[in-house]
C-alpha cells in the first residue's frame, strides 16, 4: 500500500527525510566532521589532493518520468549523474548534499525508493551524505545532487589535452541507456516491440539505462597512471560530447564506426546511430597519446575499452563508414530539451 | 525592452549563462584550478583548515515571487543563503556553484539582473562561481546555490556547544527582513500602509528583506577568537532558530523581551512578533559563556551586538516580557510551506 499522506508542513517533510537519512547511511565515514543537521557540513580534507565539485540537476519530465523510472533508479540516476562527473576527472568522490524539491503531495513510498535507490548507490562508492536542502513546492520533483571528490594534485584528467595523432577510447558498451529507455517506452505502451532482443542482452539494456554504474574505479585507474591526455564522461551521446571535448582541446577527430562498441540490435543502421547518438550511458571517453597505447588494457575489471579513433589537427570531425568512406559527423546527441518536446525520440 | 525571446534548446540556454558568468567573474581566483566548463571544477585546498559544505534552494512561489522581488534582488539572496550558512559555522566562503532551472519563457532581461545581483554578491565575498548545472523545465524558477568555506581545524561553531548559565547574542536588528517584506506586500496591493514608518526606516527594512547581508566577517571574529560555544544563523525567526539550537544542544533559554533589539514600528507587541518570529534576518545566534562576556564588544564594524537571554538546563525555552513576566516561548517562525500556503501570512 502507498503511503499518500501529504506532508502537512516543511518541518514535517524535514525531519521525515532526517530519519530516511539516518536509516541508510553508515555510522563512521573516514574525515567527516560534522553531517546533516547543523548550518552546514564539515569535513576534513588530507592535505594534497585537490577538490573535485560538481553538482547535476536531475528533474521529472525532462531527465525521468513517473510512469518509466521506478523511484530506485531515479535516486541511483541521480547521484550517479554526479558521481559520473568525478569519474571524468579521475577523481575519487567522497561526499554528496542532495538539494531535493517536491509536491506535497509525494508519496513517501515513493521517497523511500529514491533514498533507497540513493544510498545504495552511496555505499557502493562509500560516498556520505552530508548535506543539502530540502523544500515542498508546486513543481515536478526536482532534485540537485552535489558531489565532493578529490584527486591526487596535477593528476586531475581534463576535456581540453587532446592532441593530433591521440588515439580515442571509449568505455563499455555504447548506445546503452538509450536502448533501455526505448525498451521502456516500448513496454509502457504496450505496442508490439520493434526492435528484437535476446533477454539478456534486454535485460543489460534496461540496467545500463536504469541503474548505470559510473565508472569511478577506472578513472581513477587512468588518471593514477596518467594514461590520457583527456576525459570526459558520456552523458548527452557520443556524437555531442566528442565534439565537445573536440572543442576543449582545440582539435578535430576521425571516428570509424566499425569500431563503436555498438548495442545489439538487428539493425546496423539502428545499433549504429544508438552508438553515436544515445545519451546517459555515463561511459568514459578519454584520448591517449600513441607511446601509450600500449599501457591501456583491453579490459579494465568487467569493461571492455575500445579505441574508436584518432584526434585530427583539422577542426572537423569525421566519421569512417564500415565500407571505409569519410563522411562529416554532425551531433545527434541527447538535449534534454529536446526530448522533453519530442518525448519519443 | 525585455528580451522574452525564449531558449530554443538546452545548449542555447547554457552558452547564453556562460557568457553571462564569463563577462561578471572576475579572471582569477586564489586556488582554482579550472572553473565552469570541464566535467567539474577543481580547487587547491590548503592543508589544515577544515572544508565547509552547504547548499540552498530558492524557489519561485516559496523562497521569493516575480511580483515582489527584482531578479537583482532573487540572485543575491539565493547565494546569501548559502554564504549566511558558511558564516554561521565561522568560515570564510571560497566557492559557489549555482544549478538553475527555468521555463524556457524566463526573460533574459530578468536572468541578467538575477546574475548581476549573485555576482555582485560574490564579488564582495571574493566568492568564485565554478560551476553549476542548468536545465529548462516547466516549473517555477528553482535555484540551488552551493558553496564551499573553509575553517580553521578545530574552530568551526557548531550549535550543540551550548551550556547552561551561556549569554545569547543576537547581531544586527531582528524582524526586518519581515518588517521589508511586509512593506513591500502592502505597497504591491496599493494598500494604505498600516504600518507608518520613517522613510529611512522603510529603506532598511526593504534592503534588510531585499539585500540582506550575510554575516561572514563576524563569523569569523567570533571563530576566530572563540568566543562563542554555540552558533546558528537567524533563517527562519529567532523562536524557531533558538528552539533548535536548544534542541542540538540539550538545553533550554530565557529570552528578555526588552533586550530584543526590535524593529522601528508603533505598536509594540508588532514588533515584538517580528522580532520573535520574523524570518529571513541572516543575522547571527551566538551563546557565549559567562567569562567571555567582556570579550564581546557592543558592536563589531557598523553591526549591533545584543546579549538577550542566558541558556538555562531545564529545556523550556521561556520569554521573559518587558513588566518582567516570565511565559512560555512558542516557536512561531517562518515556514515556507506555511507562507505558501498562506501568502499574507
Amino acid at each position: 500500500m502507498r503511503d499518500r499522506r501529504p506532508f502537512k508542513s516543511e518541518a514535517e517533510f524535514i525531519s521525515w527525510i532526517l530519519r530516511q537519512a539516518g536509516r541508510n547511511a553508515p555510522r563512521q565515514w573516514t574525515g567527516l566532521s560534522l553531517g546533516i543537521g547543523d548550518d552546514a557540513a564539515l569535513v576534513r580534507v588530507p592535505a594534497g589532493p585537490e577538490l573535485i565539485l560538481t553538482s547535476d540537476l536531475s528533474i521529472e519530465g525532462v531527465h525521468f518520468t513517473a510512469a518509466l523510472h521506478p523511484p530506485e533508479s531515479v535516486g541511483h540516476r541521480a547521484l550517479a549523474r554526479s558521481l559520473s562527473d568525478i569519474a571524468a576527472m579521475g577523481g575519487t568522490p567522497r561526499y554528496a548534499l542532495i538539494s531535493l524539491a517536491i509536491s506535497p503531495c509525494q508519496s513517501r513510498t515513493w521517497l523511500k525508493g529514491f533514498f533507497g535507490g540513493l544510498f545504495a548507490l552511496a555505499r557502493r562508492f562509500r560516498v556520505a551524505l552530508i548535506g543539502g536542502d530540502t523544500s515542498l513546492f508546486d513543481g515536478p520533483c526536482t532534485i540537485d545532487a552535489i558531489v565532493a571528490g578529490e584527486v591526487r594534485r596535477g593528476h586531475a584528467v581534463r576535456r581540453s589535452g587532446a592532441r593530433p595523432g591521440d588515439l580515442i577510447y571509449v568505455s563499455g558498451m555504447l548506445g546503452m541507456s538509450a536502448l533501455g529507455l526505448r525498451t521502456l517506452q516500448q513496454r509502457s505502451k504496450s505496442r508490439k516491440t520493434q526492435t528484437k532482443l535476446p533477454n539478456s542482452a534486454e535485460r543489460a539494456a534496461l540496467r545500463a539505462h536504469l541503474f548505470p554504474g559510473p565508472q569511478c574505479v577506472l578513472g581513477q585507474f587512468i588518471s593514477r597512471r596518467r594514461l590520457a591526455s583527456a576525459m570526459m564522461d558520456l552523458s548527452d551521446g557520443l556524437s555531442l560530447d566528442l565534439r565537445r571535448l573536440c572543442e576543449a582541446s582545440g582539435v578535430g577527430a576521425t571516428i570509424f564506426a566499425g569500431h563503436l562498441p555498438a548495442p545489439p540490435v538487428a539493425d546496423p543502421s539502428d545499433a549504429l546511430a544508438l552508438a553515436l547518438h544515445g545519451g546517459e550511458d555515463y561511459q568514459l571517453l578519454f584520448t591517449v597519446p600513441k607511446p601509450g597505447r600500449s599501457k591501456v588494457p583491453n579490459r579494465f575489471a568487467r569493461t571492455p575499452l575500445h579505441c574508436i579513433g584518432e584526434i585530427q589537427a583539422t577542426r572537423a570531425v569525421t566519421l569512417v563508414t564500415p565500407s571505409g568512406k569519410p563522411q562529416p559527423f554532425e551531433p545527434g546527441g541527447y538535449d534534454h530539451f529536446a526530448r522533453r518536446t519530442q518525448p519519443d525520440r
